[in-house]
């Protein structure tokens, strides 16, 4: 039910025809009665950022954390589109609180697809009166639809907390990084929390789930996690509620790992052992961004040579003959040589498709988490043109 | 005529069937009366050091910059071997030194070739007198193909300074990235130099060359570049000197990007009004690295949408007003947004093999030159198994 499993909230969604495929191209989350809720968001660092999301961070400055719907198109993401875009953006909230009945700056605005091509508003114009039309308590799956784009299989989240629920809906397929995964994100909830708070807690479980994805070391301008929360559910713990966000996040993005571009392989690699988790983070993220470590995960070929001297190269502390690498739990590299293995189990392990990376730098206590997938001719195939 | 072009040195050759296709792959630059001259070396600053990198500069440094003869491997790199490894490099030095009547630490020793294996020694054992036996002074093409790996052609150099030759022979297919490009590079000159001054310009050389090549941005175990100076042309300008060895770097890595793994494309990207040369180089290093930057080149397709995100992303000073992209001399993208292009002869321009890419920040007065490639399902193909 993702997004509208949360009481008071209703969701849209259109096929205006900016996706040439004739898919559903528009989503719209809205409060049910219209009415602004807290509203908080996380966004990209990339500094060509997209219009949506300088129009959101401005929006959420001027309401001072409140919102009322959520407007989303795939297909276009609206960036690197200079003043058009901006004013583009602009539009796309006013029409939608012209059918909602709120102010523009209550309305978000989100968009996701190409980088570099202004928006088809005559389409979007069309579209959004047919998606507030459709507004039902239980749209969220297809809201869910109508964002996606190289996206295979739609991403929705329910968490039912202590009484409180969040739902959420997302998208993400390539262009996955850190600060953040390319992906967009959309978290309803009755808990009352406000925006201070929340926005802490929203960058807390980003930065454990999201920030800890990356499929090939790209950052969109684009990325953004918004949360509206209406406080009907009442007071609210904060610890319980901060736990929740963070169990949603981090479902939505290994359904984003699983569903990456071409991908044949979700990793979790995991360091232990380093200095500090700064140099665990930095060697366990130039590893999964490796071009040569994610060819050899498409191959499901145990290859600990490349990872070694991945971590060799990461400017942290590092010693081979300290280093102890495992694949499913069984040791292939440690004491500075290879290390016997019970081949078919890891044969059967590397075939899967979840693998477990383990390396132990065995320097200090420094550890880090990520989650990243292989490289295969299929990522090529959808990425080597733009039509 | 590459290392033997320069009077007063030969190299000779081998199969002892370390590769298991059954191509050469051994190889042996020696001074022709195996005394020594001057040697310097510039070495991969990967942690995960091979064995060879750490036995010639253990050398290097006993003999105080003294050697009289390089012995090559391809096909098993003699990294992450731990203790045996260092003895195998040892025993190869030995042997070589056995044959040529020299000392031990005056062979340096290079390997290349999967990480990880220890090497057959009973094989290189048989090689070393065989290589010895047939050296001579036109035998450097040769021993060039011996050291190859994945490359497809052999890459060598000759440059005719003012009174001195230079010579050299390289390999590099993949895992090419500065700092440096995964690559052994074995230069001869009859130039008197001295080893400080000579080191001096091997790394001035090193970095204009090699360590702006990237072609997938994994540092290797095993980079070397290794200069070996017998001084019989007499006294030899540093400037002029110095501006040939960069000529002959130059030439050997810009060959290896044209002989990349699998790649389509070569392309000279070019960074210019960054705040500083550092930004520059951060900016050009991190789109020549980005997958998806990587894929629309394979798919020739001037997607600068891209390129601009990379460098909103890479932490430099940046504003996608005043960045300005071009293809191949045409502008692409500027103030804002997309630029009217003659499509006739931009699509020629992606076509070719070789791109010039240029990015102006608007930033300042940084600038930096970086020669990479694309990715293409042949590099997946090449790198998804070690066997």
């Amino acid at each position: 039910m993702s997004v509208t499993a949360v009481p008071g909230f209703t969701a849209g969604h259109a096929t205006c025809g900016i996706k040439t495929s004739g898919a559903t191209d528009l989503a719209l989350v809205a409060h049910a009665d219209h009415t602004p809720v807290t509203a908080m968001g996380v966004f990209t660092s990339n500094k060509m950022t997209a219009a949506p999301v300088l129009l959101c961070k401005e929006s959420l400055a001027a309401t001072g954390g409140q919102a009322a719907a959520v407007i989303l198109n795939s297909g276009n993401a609206n960036a690197a589109t200079g003043q058009q875009g901006l004013n583009d953006a602009r539009t796309m909230a006013a029409l939608t609180a012209q059918e909602l009945g709120c102010q523009p700056q209550e309305v978000l605005v989100c968009s996701t697809g190409w980088i570099g091509f202004t928006l088809p508003m005559d389409k979007i114009s069309t579209g959004i009166p047919q998606a507030a039309a459709n507004l039902t308590t239980d749209g969220g799956p297809a809201a869910a639809e109508a964002i996606m784009t190289t996206d295979t299989v739609p991403k929705t989240v329910t968490i039912n907390g202590q009484g409180f629920t969040i739902g959420g809906i997302a998208k993400g397929a390539a262009m996955l990084e850190p600060n953040m995964a390319t992906m967009l994100a959309v978290l309803t909830t009755d808990a009352q929390i406000d925006a201070a708070t929340g926005t802490k807690l929203l960058q807390q479980a980003v930065g454990t789930s999201f920030n800890c994805l990356t499929v090939d070391g790209a950052e969109s301008t684009n990325d953004t996690v918004l949360l509206l929360a209406s406080g009907t559910a009442g007071p609210t713990d904060p610890q319980e509620f901060g736990d929740a966000l963070t169990e949603a996040c981090a479902s939505l993005a290994t359904q984003m790992a699983d569903d990456a571009e071409g991908s044949t392989k979700t990793v979790f690699l995991t360091v232990t052992g380093a200095a500090n988790d700064t140099e665990a983070a930095k060697g366990a993220r130039d590893t999964a961004n490796c071009q040569l470590v994610k060819c050899s995960w498409y191959g499901q070929d145990p290859y600990w040579g490349r990872i070694a001297a991945e971590m060799g190269a990461a400017g942290i502390a590092f010693d081979s003959e300290t280093i102890t690498i495992s694949y499913g739990g069984q040791v292939v590299y440690a004491d500075g040589q290879a290390q016997p293995v019970d081949e078919t189990a890891l044969t059967a392990h590397m075939a899967g498709r979840r693998l477990n990376l383990e390396v132990d730098l065995g320097q200090g206590n420094g550890t880090a988490r990520i989650v990243t997938t292989d490289l295969s001719h299929a990522y090529i195939d959808e990425n080597m043109r733009t039509s």
